[in-house]
């Protein structure tokens, strides 16, 4: 209880809702802040949603989280497949991270398929849209308990 | 309300808190169905769960599940990295259905990043020990309501 | 004339007229060895057929045809990608063995391309659905007149 | 019934019978037109028969078969593995195809396993000699009978 | 006409004609700017034309896109080999899209022949210099009438 | 002005019209020759247009604009992925060469991604049908006028 | 003294004897089977000598090995190519576990000379026959010696 | 004497100190300035000191060096492994560029032995810690001396 | 003495000492037949020397040698790196055969490093120029005196 | 009885005892020299027991081999998996060679998992200490009984 | 102070001055002795400089180090990419060791750009000529300073 | 005339005549030395013939060539699929070299059909046994005519 949790969001998920709905639906990252809003509260948890195209300024958000939250939630959308910068600045906050993908990354482009956050986050979540942000605090939450 | 979940588990899972704890925890499988057993009396559902080290077995229960559940939850672990049989198999059911893994099996080795039942799973969730089963039951849940 | 063969089914294809009709089409399996015994008929031979989605039990199968049956027809699906157990044990009956496809495997997924069963069968046909298996009788027919 | 179809021969075919006798055996090219003019009569077919070494001659047959033939069956040997401008040619046909190897190139060197033509070819038949052809015959036979 | 068009540049481009003459010439981006100026005054096109060495500003740009231009030429420079990121922007705005090189990236190193933003652009101009944005004007003149 | 330029088209291009729409359109191989006749006309250009199936005869072709055209304009269709020959055969003639391609060759198979040709022409132009041609004609234009 | 020992035989080696003696000697796996009881006398140790073409049942006496035997000798025939579960498995028991081949696997096709279970053996012996298994035995022996 | 120098310090480089001291150690990015700057002091050069999350940010101070300093010493983190654009930037500046790197990045994980950075570097620095800085600076002004 | 030899020359050779000359030199292939038929005289031998752009009139050539030729000299040039046809066609004539190139392909673009031609040739000879097909006659004679 | 046998010991083995314990335990070559002279003295052998870093050194030692000993007991280290030489070298010898390795190969470093030694070795042994050397007399031995 | 140290140099460093004077300048073996014996008189050290063209010397050397020697600096030069030996001998002194190059080895042919000595040394230096030399000598300073 | 060759013979050629005679024939190492000296006499040439197993030995002769021969004949055996430092020591010499093989190494095993020296070879000539070395003394002699 009490917790506060970073929620970073990547390249193009601004434009969630506008864009191939076939594969993203027409859910918006205002509506899933909102989701994500609720059902922090029902834990008593404060959250810090942001999003960026800028690699760097998820790095920056990511360093900021040192003494000021208790975990990450991280959507790094096509950086995910790229970034080894986003790779280190998760390892340096040495917080506990959960990767989180709407759609299923696995069933679409080879080059999706690789993700170099994966190997330093504690667990990922993919394939279940806005849904994937709620799990993802259940999960933390669970981790939450077990380590503290 | 009232529906009806296969979940499945793969080879040495059976083995679970008699193996190498400090990357499964003492946990057995036992645990693990009286876990999934509570959370589905919450949401009124019935469970079948079994476990076998047998690759034709798992394919056997998966084309049962066919006319009797309303989705499916596997845990193939090292099925995973090798079965296009499985990855037939669920493909064959059109069942929604959930990968789950105890550990993050992209920080191990390499040959535990690919999977053949990422490609026909609905979503993955994986890294977080037996809460993976639960939620991996809230996603379900997720998709049941937005399918329904 | 008066020949025995044995035509070996692998994993999922007791699913067949149920499962991606678009791939496989509305046949069944009963329908198959159907035809089966029917062409068989016209040749006066015998056959054995069987299905398991078990690769030991596909094994079994291929070794007890020693001293049984003159040839063997193979469909192995899902284990013609993975299998070197299967390859070892048609080695071993030293039988000319036919490997059938229902569906071109070839413009299929890249994984589907590999075969450790051809580099070991007398021949391959693959694409034409539950023909192919009346055509490898055919072929097989061929083999007997030949070597006779 | 009173089908026309094209049989395309690929480099070297003609050869057959003179070469490499250990794995094409002693039937030449003109046995195997023989073998399928005389199943043709059976079926009540007329058949255009071809054999050249040079690739853009097989491209001239292929598109000449447009409105002149119902099928075609090619054995494309060496051009097999290397050749997309053939593939394009069958693709641009529209017309079922078939494809036929004497021989079976699975068991043979690496470079002869991959195929440009099995991609677009409506399936593949390898391994049986010249019994290979009259195969081909039937299994467009029935191609005819599915899609009359 | 009275079309809108945006021109995005990438890393670096804005050291054009300072920068290795050998490949580049002498041309600056000022230049090229001026010359798309002139080309859209015979249009009546009206252009945005901006350089960024930032991958989130070209982002950025391309998402502002959307309901103010009716078309996209990007010169991506060097994020056209490692930017997944770009890739999804433009699939985002749905705009007919024109990649332009200076130089012919195929005949430099390897890493330059792979382009991620190839596969969701309209078409492909390298290797022609300033010119090849007046012809991706051109290109995308002819795009617009086909499509309007 | 004045100029005399060879434009060589591979193998199916003659099929343009009747062979996969979806891809090429309906525009005929003839349609693209009477549009660069007329776009040569402009220019007061000479033009020799030539299609063939064979790789030796585009080969022919290209030798033989030595010291009688000033410039290439090549599509090479399925030779362009494979053929080393075609490739040194444009090296040999030492006239500024532009690639040209209908469709966008790297939104389609992995294999057509790769062109020898690219490597020795001054520049590549993908994507935008028979529009293509002229832009190439622009194209050269602006290298002899660089040149002259 | 007083040791027990699992020893665990793969796909086809019940055919050892019958099959491409060649390769594999005269020898049956009843004969392998005698040596190994009559070696274990010399030692005063008790042995269990089982085989399967079933992955899955090999995986069921290597889990059960645990509280049973004090250590395990494996020939997994050509699961050893493609098993990651019995590699697992073995892992699960936590026991010295030597790799027996008959033939030298390195020097037969290239597939065959990966394998999983090498990786969590203490020790691999191959080449030498029916002689792998009492070398295994002694291997074992002074492994015993050694964390007696 | 009297030269300029700028230095450029990439991602996550800020948190020195305070994550992963295995690696990196107690340092921080103060410290290292300090030690430039006093080592600068020696040999009366003028340095800037710079460090960015952002990958365009560095590409900027890149090419501002142009006509202000006589060197470059990087230490790109992360962007080293990923980064064409930074190579790029580099080679627009022709200025001596020192590339260095704390760790000895050829002993972590195979991604990091790739540097897109060496190729247009002077010369490379890696495994030494801060010292490397100092050593680099040392390497620079042997190249002024060289060149001057 | 009295030996008949084919000396063939594949694709763009016709271009000799018109084309870089920095990698081939100022001889044209005249040169070289009259060098060949000089050569051919000291050693009473008849020769044979052709050029085609055409793959297949290459085949045919090296067809037709069969029982009217004794040994074969072929430059394949660019179809060297790609013909598996006429590597087939050269087996099949089951005569010796020299592989010859004029420059060391070793030492040139990766993909000329592979040949199809030189796994069946008697031998190989590359780097000498025109030399090369004297020393290729030298080493036929060599061949003749060892097999006659 | 009475045979002989030269053991070969590859590059830094004379350091044994002195280096990465962890890895190959205390024991010194001297150990190993004396344990496989008493082994020998059992078996009413003659050993040659030599060791150096010089790849040349052990390829001579390898040749005197010829009409001197009766088998070859091979420990490379390193040049296991570099060294074509060392295994041209034992093919000439044609004699019955035993490859031994201290640890399990397969267990460490990926490179070091490839020997060019295995494939032309009669067997391999590796994971026991110095007992792989008695191990490897006692598998000699039996090949001496087998070919006597 | 008082440290002493060895400086290893592989095959071909002694033509130093003689070969490619573009890549390596006119500079000697020699020269590079004097500039480290003169180097070492600064820091009050004894160096012991040798150079050889046998992998196997170079071995011997490295043992030898061990008890005599408290650094190493190393320029394997063209072993730096083959020899799994050199690298188990480095690692067997477990001394403190400098890798050196003198160009910048990244800059050139691809296989230049693997070491095996770069996983075991303590950092690398290349790119600055003779300069190297002493550099390393001022890492290895500095690697005693913060061990001592 | 009166020119001094040097030729040199990698490790195992010692061996020749004894081992693999189906590969390598009869013919010994002297006895291709006393073809060397016989055709060397007929040219007015002094050869120096030298053969070692030892890489650094090699490098050696090679080193000091320089200065005493004209040019150089190498036949590196197993050498030449690994050996990066011979081709420096080759470079170094700035002397013509002949690369010579016995066999033909593309008919064999795939990691002999790389070559490092053939890169700084003048030429290759492979498959003509002893009359290889008598070849390419004629290859070198027309490459001093050359350039005299």
């Amino acid at each position: 209880m009490g917790k506060s949790v970073l929620i970073v969001n990547g390249p193009n998920l601004n434009m969630l809702g506008r864009r191939e709905p076939e594969i993203y639906g027409k859910t918006t990252l205002q509506d899933i802040e909102s989701l994500c809003a609720q059902h922090a509260g029902h834990k008593d948890w404060s959250i810090e949603f942001m999003q960026s195209n800028h690699e760097g300024a998820m790095i920056d958000a990511l360093q900021a989280a040192l003494g000021k939250h208790d975990g990450i939630i991280i959507n790094a959308a096509a950086y995910t497949h790229t970034s080894v910068a986003l790779m280190d600045a998760i390892k340096a906050t040495n917080l506990p991270c959960i990767e989180v993908h709407l759609s299923n990354i696995f069933s679409r482009e080879e080059f999706r398929h690789k993700s170099y956050i994966s190997s330093v986050a504690t667990g990922v979540i993919c394939g279940f849209g806005a849904k994937g942000y709620t799990l993802a605090m259940d999960a933390l939450a669970d981790n939450f308990d077990t380590h503290k």
